[in-house]
């Protein structure tokens, strides 16, 4: 079963307040993007990457990679105006004869489990399709359109939808085909799976598993880190 | 117009690792309870205060605030056995005659801010019941019962629930007796008022609003005093 792992890494940190690619900016002096790739090596679930980028950052990738993972080959493709469209570049980069299972993964969660990427493999294996998500933490409430509580749906049934989201490579390309004749724009691709009529079973992944998004998230990632909370599943 | 704050604060640290109650926990020096009371300090709405706690915790709360609030003379009430049994029971010890508006808030969200809780008193007024919430960061998934993915909502509709939830006090008072009339258990004050039929706004809330439930968020919380983000709405 050849793996392959797509990381829709277009995006800059800007709301991080830097100018570098997102996936680059260092955690505890390393990139995200290698506390990511250390994660899928140690689930030996590393054969092979597509890094889907702004042409003008590849050497600062390449300069990365070459560093830390001197071995890897990486694909490297060039992004589109939305996460949607780097997603599918980077789907347009694999091919039948040589992935069958992708793994689509945030560049900006680095802290994803070597046990929760094995867990969302064996699932699509069985499945075909698979999204990591957590147990929702808080009261979710639904509002109607003028702002007032419209009713709260049973928690219970709730998830936090995380990546990896992982699939087999014809489901995946099928709904990325399906999105496009449809024009159906900005849902993530489980949910583009799942409303082209397959099957998603949802795996559960540990609240470690954050988006790095703001100032205060590189913070309590930094903690995490040097408290070795991070690193325990 | 008069108003109250009723503290459900019976809950114990353990999730924390600490066997004092949760409301007492120091962050960054400062009990959490206190960082709260100066909030509502701030926000000129610090005119009375229930406490629901288990008796004895009293010695302990009764020496806080006399340390930091020493005009202030709380109403202590025994906590029931679950938060639904405990806020009853305050709210039991409020009458019309000197409360008109009821601010439920978890001992364990310090960051509350001024503004926030300024416009959840005058959405109160407005519509008679109110609660602090924020847009839902992540994409919220709906599983089915065998945990397969069911539907994607709109995020654009869902919100996390925060307190405080606020109230007209026979509104908030009427709902609890509906639901002890009905049996119904476990929901949130603003869900029980919404299901008995009376309309609820939602006011927007900051992320910094957090509930500190596991060591991690304490740890975070301490951050954000330090990195001086808790205080800034």
């Amino acid at each position: 079963m050849k793996s392959r792992l797509l990381i829709p890494a277009a995006g800059r940190g800007t709301r991080l307040g830097a100018s570098i690619p997102k996936a680059l900016l260092p955690l505890d002096g390393v990139p995200m993007l290698v506390h990511t790739l250390r994660a899928f090596n140690a689930a030996e679930q590393l054969e092979g990457l597509v890094l889907v980028i702004s042409d003008e950052d590849r050497p600062a990738f390449e300069a990365c990679l070459a560093s830390h993972f001197p071995r890897l080959s990486p694909t490297f493709v060039t992004g589109g105006a939305e996460r949607q469209d780097s997603v599918r570049h980077g789907l347009d980069a694999l091919d039948a004869a040589t992935t069958e299972i992708v793994f689509i993964h945030d560049a900006a969660r680095p802290f994803i489990q070597p046990a929760t990427i094995r867990a969302v493999h064996d699932a699509t294996l069985l499945h075909g399709a698979a999204t990591v998500a957590i147990p929702a933490v808080d009261t979710i409430l639904e509002a109607d359109e003028s702002g007032m509580l419209l009713r709260t749906p049973d928690r219970a049934r709730l998830w936090q939808c995380q990546t990896p989201q992982t699939f087999r490579l014809e489901v995946i390309k099928a709904a990325h085909a399906w999105a496009q004749r449809e024009n159906l724009r900005g849902t993530d691709d489980a949910t583009l799976v799942r409303g082209m009529g397959h099957p998603v079973a949802l795996v559960p992944g540990t609240r470690f598993n954050l988006k790095v998004t703001t100032p205060e998230d590189a913070a309590l990632a930094e903690l995490l880190i040097r408290e070795n909370l991070a690193c325990t599943a």
